[in-house]
């Protein structure tokens, strides 16, 4: 067993044993995040918000691995096939983001938002998609479809991906807090794992868990106030977008 | 009284009143430090060490202001001047610094280190000059003397901003365990703040901080082991070195 | 000047000064807040709580001083004997505390509450009196008022020390968090400090600190929900209850 | 499966799947510790400082697991009878324990550590020993070995429980850390964890985890400096003796 590990400033360590999941990381399309920022011009305001989608994107796969652990655990064994398509398309879900994230999203190329470019990147000729389709031909439409919001396997897989609760906002919100400094995005991650169970194809969360739940959809509502909606760095995006119109 | 706070992820604000310090800090010389990286190509290790030298020259500037406040606190009143040339000098100390700062220092300018370069800046002219002789035409001097290490005035200026306990290493120490994920970097900053005197001009700290000293002093140790002297960032800096020649 | 420091868990360093503080501290009355559990029976379900009145009557005593500190950076200098009467206010708020603070405290002295006990300590012949009393002869009175809420100085040192905002709730918010293991307190104690202001004799705070605000009133919210209401520990103290009577 | 999650300060959630150490928590033996202060007097000098062996007992069998599960991932599999009685042994290592901890240990029962206070409660008509011989009727006996240092199984265990590097010290240090308020405790457990072997029956760590282990080294150096043998509660240890005498 090789293992890598990545030292994360918000989980610690982020260990990868999946052959599959390092060779993706090391492709010129994934090691391309290192260079787009997270929040875009968010640091101008926030000065510690340097953080590229290259870290996030490590632990939004790394939170979707906590979770299946935790399933199996509880009983609930994802098929293999599943299992390697959720932890790819929670990896991957960022790959098309370009520039300065969503500051210049809208304008660099108005026909597609950056989720249509990740599936691109999936199902074109790119490394990532050779990597993936060497390790089962169907992987790649699989990810995509999972990434297009058509997945037709397990509703859960694209619901952890992307709805109101998902690994993707789980990250951000730690990991936007941490690098801001403004600690309102801090809420009980292991909680919400811990009470997180699979009910008709669904994830759904114990009853006991509520309260966390609750903490986390504040922890998104002082984040946009505070961060994502601050009036400073909304400007910067008006004033970005016109000076490349 | 105008209040400019920075929300800072290493020490929570960093509120500036000194129309002075914020005048240089919106200066072209001192905002370019944004998009040089602190620890060069070391993100290419730890993924999380993003950040700039912005940061941490006002990290290094507000642990400046910590001393100077906790001095004023035990009676030790510095004179206005040599008060703001310490805060000037801590902020500038950096500003000199080019691309991926250390990693390229002796080869894109071999005749010249950073403090040298910070000197020029602080000197000629440039809006950094004009502002701190506007506010004093000694001043640009006296910051230039004590960043090359010729400062005439009280020998504990130039100590606090270079020396063995400096605020540059107390900001970098726990600026770079927080961004890298190794919290080896970690130690006491409210201690040596604290036990922190001045003796025939003299930084000394007291007999009862000498465990908070012992600990930065292996801090200091451990990040070298485990960040920059790192083997695989080594090797990267080398092969950075030689697409450079 | 002798400096006492205390260490705390939640502030750091607590580092008092006033020698007046010191003897309080040193009264056979506040030292036995050591022997008063902060939370009851709370340790029976949340292990960790296991701290005493004594920490928090030290931290509502520093938040105060933090606070009056502040207020005197933005010009609002409060007179020495408003101050030191809201300080030991602070301090000695909770010192009339019996066994298990809250859970049995209608019990044991149906006719008492703890701040009728902590006025009869400041009042009457106890070495807290006396030390009070020596410093100024008004000094036991205003303390008293202020705990009764009947204080006829600046109602914002009232409301500092009791109202839906003040020292006694920030600091066992953020303290009962720590000792819980339950991150849910915590909230961003320095924006609201930072962001209070006197006006009409009333503490108010500014319109930017109010998501800060949002978050204090939810964290209040969150610590009922996960430990102060928990059903494990009402049931204890119901059965704490009979069994005492 | 039923599963009891004690939420703690250090580790978080400890989670307990494991019906035999659920019988054993509850018994009048180990709900003992909760009065047993892990420090002795040092809450006199760290205010902090109130915390009971029932926490430490829980984080040291807590730790054990978690080394259990690296071992288990690394391809080391435990016995089961192995697994059983060194998660029982680090558990009940110190249930021996009388008032106060150490500062009375030789006092009280001057013939007697409590190490064989814990053996004699393990292998006596006690709750735990009947708990133990339920589940196999020679745990008692390999449970009290471990403890008592002539176990006969693989070293390893022994060493887990009692030597330089043992779930004992990793948990006080972090625990004693936090409590006090002294950050020099603290140390990289999960480095540790991951870097840990078993060779030739013994504990190994790997060469690439010995910056953590010197972190840890100096961890336990600088808490002896800065609480263990602080000079103000040594003092109190030796009024309480002389008292006793």
């Amino acid at each position: 067993m090789r293992e890598q590990a990545y030292r994360d400033p918000v989980h610690d360590f982020i260990t990868i044993t999946d052959a599959l999941l390092q060779q993706l990381i090391d492709t010129p399309e994934f090691q391309r995040l290192r260079r787009i920022r997270q929040l875009g011009v968010t640091y101008g305001t926030y000065h510690g918000a340097e953080h590229s989608r290259f870290g996030h994107s490590l632990g939004a796969m790394w939170i979707m691995h906590l979770i299946c652990e935790r399933l199996a655990y509880t009983g609930v064994e994802l098929g293999s096939g599943v299992r390697e398509t959720a932890l790819c398309a929670a990896l991957l879900h960022d790959i098309g983001h370009g520039p300065l994230s969503h500051a210049l999203e809208r304008h660099l190329t108005p026909q597609h938002n950056h989720e249509s470019w990740s599936a691109a990147i999936v199902q074109e000729d790119t490394a990532v998609h050779r990597i993936l389709a060497a390790c089962d031909p169907a992987l790649p439409t699989q990810v995509a479809a999972v990434i297009l919001g058509n997945y037709q396997g397990p509703p859960y897989v694209r619901s952890l991906v992307s709805s109101q609760l998902d690994v993707d906002r789980m990250d951000y919100l730690l990991r936007d807090a941490l690098y801001t400094g403004v600690t309102y995005g801090l809420f009980d991650l292991q909680r919400i794992i811990n009470t997180m169970q699979i009910h008709s194809g669904q994830v759904v969360v114990a009853a006991k868990g509520i309260v966390a739940i609750e903490e986390y959809v504040l922890a998104r509502y002082f984040m946009y106030w505070q961060v994502y909606l601050h009036k400073a760095i909304r400007s910067q995006e008006l004033i970005l977008r016109a000076a490349w119109d």
